[in-house]
Formats: structure tokens, sequence, C-alpha cells
């Protein structure tokens, strides 16, 4: 829990700024012959250097052996753990596909489904289709469905048989609205309820729209409809400032972590074109906000595609900024991940992700930022919700508790 | 949580000591020319075998990035996780300028503060005075303030502008009492309201105290007026002895170690009048008590002061002692800090905290005592409350969990 820490903070604080920089998915596996992980074989001389100065540490990003998406793994090192503050499954999916939420939106998960003639569900999964084949039929949805008067929809495919859909609009109320799907085949998708009053009109928009679905997929064989699976209304979170007194700026290319950070109230100053350019980016916006977001994704890209030189490429790339963003003099600067994808994996998993926090007040261990020197590091293993806590300590952010 | 420790302890047990011996701010930073703490720079050849026989580990004070006061720090180390176990900030500021309280004693947090000839507060802070000029105004109501009948009045300068105003007596009540503090000038200090019935009686009490110190100061220019910020009446928390089956003794030079000691039950059989006479009186008080709680403050003083040299001194200076209290033959030695205060940093710091156990039943890592050697030990990164529990183990105090 860190509302003790909430209530440390030295609020107004000028200057002693904090750079949280997040190459994705940057925990690995040792590759087979040399023994040593992606973080450990890539040339990282910056990074070593502010680990020579600074702590390292080990994290857990949500719970032992939980592996976490981005949005709950960003949420984590942003302070927020993703249990307790619960943005829903609808949410979240919306943020993965890459929407960029805003309070009011609802955005729900379905699954193409196959319906026989009679409306019953014969498959809850549509035969787990090919992405591809998904996205033909969710674009198809997508070109012919009539949105209701001042509503904006939008279906997104996220994987297999799994769409996001997303709903904005000044005609739409809540969203604690019931699922539709049966969870067993031979019976007909539920009507959907609404929870409460305000939630009806989102009922009656959400009900009419997969009709329309049905009507549209018609004459497909497999992919015929949609089981509706989890409805979220999109809420902001208690603002990063409020909580911790920093004002936040987000760079990074893809809209999913622009989404996550401005779900914490960062604003977005700039879209970053390319790895290097988040760090111009970052020199121009310098200066108002307090903690500045740095995402870096190819070290992701890699892992997914088991391509582990490829993983440290793209960590020699960001180690190759660092001193630029050295020059600009930030308190603190935190290098982690959102979670591991080792190449070897190839997809996101749950091993604890390395992390260096560099300050005039680390008490360092090594001069080698690897998962083996942070293991014996000073920060010890902690949870990833403790990162912006710890940042706050050192960057003089934080009163005393007690006397 | 400690509650499972709680239930497996095993009451009316014989011998089997245990000592908890702490040096105030023990924790330390790398001195920017060797590299080594405090710790590690001093010769500490007893502690160093006490390593050779124990376990080592490292703290968690009170929660990742929290600096902890004195107050919480040994709470904490005494079991009780000073989030759970809250005493009230007014008991924790009166403890911390050293004030030994007793139960039914009513303690606030004061501000002084600027009115203006209309009673409006024109500054919360009143200036932010400095530690002389509060302390002179303090002396100053403390002299002529007329204390209620059957009430003793005690003011007594915290740092700047913070005064704690300290009530004892028979004729007191509770402290269910809202604050005076308006939270913003332009507006006239607020009533104090008695949140319960048994309250009633303080709150006039102590609005009578601030309308006479209003007066007494009513020539000063700025600090002419007291702000109150946060009533709590002091209650003995569940005991040492109820929890954890441990009558407990407490050597404290210094007032505030005696003052939290008391709060957890424990009796306070002399006064050492040096570090030395510490283990003199542990000597001549050896025998009925289960724990020996042993404070030693210089080395929290030298870090405070910058003076890394003083602190290893006085490190080596409790080294020295060591021998006299394993000849007293105790079942464990905790030997450790409240807190980190790191000479380079000069102030109290969130850093974790090294800390030796010494038993019969440790698991040596290493034959010295140092934070390097305490992050590779076999304790781990553990939260300091439960250094109780372990003690408990190790001294043959715990019964088994379950069949």
């Amino acid at each position: 829990m860190s509302d003790v820490v909430e209530q440390q903070v030295e609020r107004g604080v000028q200057g002693k700024k904090i750079v949280l920089l997040v190459m994705d998915g940057l925990g690995g596996l040792p590759h087979p012959s040399s023994g040593k992980t992606e973080l450990e074989s890539a040339r990282t001389p910056n990074l070593d250097a502010l680990a020579g100065r600074g702590s390292l540490g080990m994290t857990v990003m949500v719970r032992e052996g939980v592996t976490p998406g981005s949005g709950p793994g960003h949420l984590s090192l942003f302070g927020y753990d993703p249990l307790r503050f619960v943005i829903g499954r609808g949410a979240l999916s919306a943020l993965g596909v890459g929407l960029e939420l805003e309070g009011g939106d609802v955005a729900a998960r379905l699954n193409l489904a196959t319906f026989d003639g009679a409306g019953l569900v014969v498959d809850r999964r549509a035969g787990r289709p090919s992405d591809t084949d998904a996205a033909r039929v969710a674009a198809r949805v997508q070109k012919e469905i009539k949105a209701p008067k001042g509503v904006t929809v939008t279906f997104v495919p996220e994987k297999e048989h799994r769409v996001v859909l997303h709903l904005r609009g000044t005609g739409l109320g809540g969203a604690a609205l019931s699922d539709t799907d049966p969870l067993e085949t031979g019976r007909p998708a539920l009507a959907i309820e609404a929870h409460d009053e305000a939630s009806r009109v989102t009922a009656e928009i959400v009900t009419d729209l997969l009709e329309q679905a049905r009507r549209i997929l018609g004459d497909e064989p497999r992919m015929n409809g949609f089981l509706a699976r989890g409805f979220a209304a999109f809420e902001r979170l208690p603002g990063m400032d409020e909580r911790f007194g920093l004002k936040g700026a987000a760079l990074a290319k893809y809209p999913m972590y622009r989404g996550v950070a401005r779900l914490v109230g960062m604003t977005v100053p700039a879209v970053p074109s390319s790895t290097e350019d988040t760090v111009t980016q970052l020199e121009k916006c310098w200066g108002e906000p307090d903690l500045y977001f740095l995402h870096f994704k190819d070290t992701d890209t890699k892992g997914h595609d088991g391509d582990f030189d490829g993983k440290v490429a793209a960590i020699e790339a960001v180690d190759a900024l660092v001193p630029r963003i050295s020059a600009l003099d930030p308190a603190v600067i935190i290098v982690t991940g959102d979670h591991s994808t080792p190449a070897v994996y190839r997809e996101h998993s749950w091993h604890h992700v390395p992390v260096l926090l560099a300050s005039q007040w680390g008490r360092p261990t090594a001069r080698e930022f690897g998962e083996s020197s942070c293991r014996a590091g000073d920060l010890g293993l902690i949870h990833a919700t403790d990162l912006i806590p710890l940042a706050l300590a050192h960057a003089g952010r934080l009163v005393k508790y007690g006397a």
C-alpha cells in the first residue's frame, strides 16, 4: 500500500526531475550457448556507468508467477497496483489494441462466435480463427455497421477470435451491463441487462449493434456473430499529480503506452517517430513536467520474434541515447521494463524484471546492468509499485514519516 | 502480519533471552573515496565474529521509499507495524521531542502563526521562524500560561514553526478534537469541536490555552498565536508481553527511545549515562526481563553532523562492548538500526538497514557485518517487524504452526 507514501509527498517541489525509461519486455532468459541474457549480452557502457553510481534490483510486476500484459505492467511502474486500481478488462483490452480512451468511453471485449440457424451458439470462439481472418471480419462489420446518433463505434481485432468494441459519444450511458456469453454451446446468446438506470441506453445501443453484426455476418460460415464478455466504462484513475505530486509527460511511439500514461494523468507533449526521436522530444519538452516516461518498444518486438541478437541491438540503441538523458541532469533515472519478453520464450513472461535506479544517493554494487547484477543489488526484490516511492525518496520529494 | 506469530508464542519460557541492540541511524552510504559505508569502514572484530555464527539481512523499516522518524522506526523494530499500530501524530511528535507519555496524556501539534488585528490568519507558519526564534516564543508562552486546575501544560518547540503541546492530569478528557487551522489565510482560526462527550472538557481547556497564548504573544510581530493541527490521546499499545510473551527492559540514554519502549510495555530499569554505562546497566538488570533493548544514539548524531569518521568511531565504541553482552549468554542478539542516517546524506533516509541476528541456529554467510554482506545474507530483504518473530523463533519461544 502506498498510502503512507502519498501522505509524505512534498508538494510544489521545483526541479528534482525523474526519468522513467522503460524498455518494453526488457527482462530476458539466458542464451543457450553463452548463458547470458539479452541485457547481459548487450554492450551498454552508458547504462553500466549509471549502475556504477546507482542502485540495482529486481521487481515483481503484479504477483509472483503472473505474466503481465503491457497495461498492468505499466500501471505497476507508474505506482498503481493493477489489482487495486482496476480499470476493467474491456478498457485494458482497448488500451491494448491502441485505442486512446477518454473519460466516458465504453469498451467491451467481444468473442467472434458461431451461431446456428436457430440462433444457438455452436462454437463460442468461432473455431479460433487466425488473426488475419478475424481482422477481415471485424473490418467488414466496421464498414457496414450503422452507429446510433451521437456515438462513434469502433471494432478492433485483438487476437484470434477476440475483438474490442469501443464506443464514444454524448449518446452513451454507463457500462454496468451483463455479458451475452452463455458460457456453453447449444444455448442462445443472453440478453444484455443494465445493472443501473444510467446504463440502460448503453444496453439498447449494444444490443442493436450486436444484432446488426449478426445480419452483416449472416453469410459467414463460422464467424457469424459476437458474444460480449466484459463491459467497462473508462474512468480516469486518481492522477500521479494528485497521488505523488508528479506532473508526468509521456513520450511513447505506440498509442497503447500513451493511453496508459493518460490514464494516470500524464500529458503527451509529442509522439516520437523513432527510438532516437524519443530523446529529441524529451530534450524539447524538458522543463515543466516532474516525471518523464520514455517508452521503447523494440526490445519487446524482438523478444516476440525470438530474435535474441535483435533484442540485444535494441538495448544497445537505447544505451547510446543515455548520455543525452543524463545531460539534462535529472535527479533520478530509472531504467527497467514493464515485464520480461525473453527471446528464447517469444512471449511476455512472469520472470522478475531488472531495474536500475541512478541517483546521487545510490548504493552501487556493480558496474554492470544485467539480471545477475540486479539480483544482487541493493534494492533487493521489490514490487514494481515501489519504484515511484523510491524515485520520490531519491529525488527529495518525500518528507520524513513520524518524528 | 504477525498474528500467526502471536498465536504460536510459548508463554512462561525461562531463560532464552533476547538482546536487541540498536545503533540509531546505523545504515549508511558509501564514502566517496573508499566506496565503503560507515559500518563497512569500521573495525568491528566482535560484531564480525557474531556475523560468523549468525544470520545477516536487510530490512525495510516502514515501506519502500519511506524515511522513518525514530518513533516509527523503533515501533517496527519492536514488532509493531507503525501503519497498523497508529499512535497519533501528536503523540509521535511528543515522543519526538523527548516527552515521556503516560496513558491519558493528550498531545497536539501546533503551528506558530501570524494573526492580524481582526483575528484573521495572515501566515499559517509565521514566516517559518528559525528554531531559536520559535524556542524563545514557546518559552515565553510556557512561562506565562496559567494551566487549568489538575492539568500540567507543556509547550515544547519542535522545528521551525512547529510546537508540541502536551497535557497531563486528572482534569483532562479525551482528545477527539477538531483542528483550528483554517488551511488558508484570510480566515480566522476555527473553533475546536469535540467529536465525543468525553473530549468536551479537553476542548474547553485547549480553547482557553490557545486564547491565553494569543494574549501572551500579542506584541510579537509575527509569531502571535498558534494553530492546532492534530490532537492525540496517548493510549498504550498492546504490550510485547501480551503479544510476544516478552517482558522487555529498555536501556536508553535519551527520553524518546524510553518513551517508545514504554509504549509497548517495556520497563526502564535504569537510565544509562553513557555508551559504556548502557552495558553496565544491562549487566545489573540481567535476569527477570526476556528482552533487553539497548539504544545507542551517537551513530545517528554523527550521521546528522555529516561526520563519517565520527560515525565509524561510534560503531567501533559499541563493537568494543559486544563481548560483555555475549558473556551474559543471551539466546539471541540482534544488532541493527532504526533507519539509515548516512553521513554523506546528513539526514534520516529510506535506505534498507543492515541487520545481524546471532544465535546458535544461524546460517552464516560472511564473517563481516556490513551493508554488502547483509545484502547477500540468509535473512534476505525483510520487513523490520519480522525481526521479533525471528528472534522468538531462534530463542525457541515459538511452537510449531499446525501439526
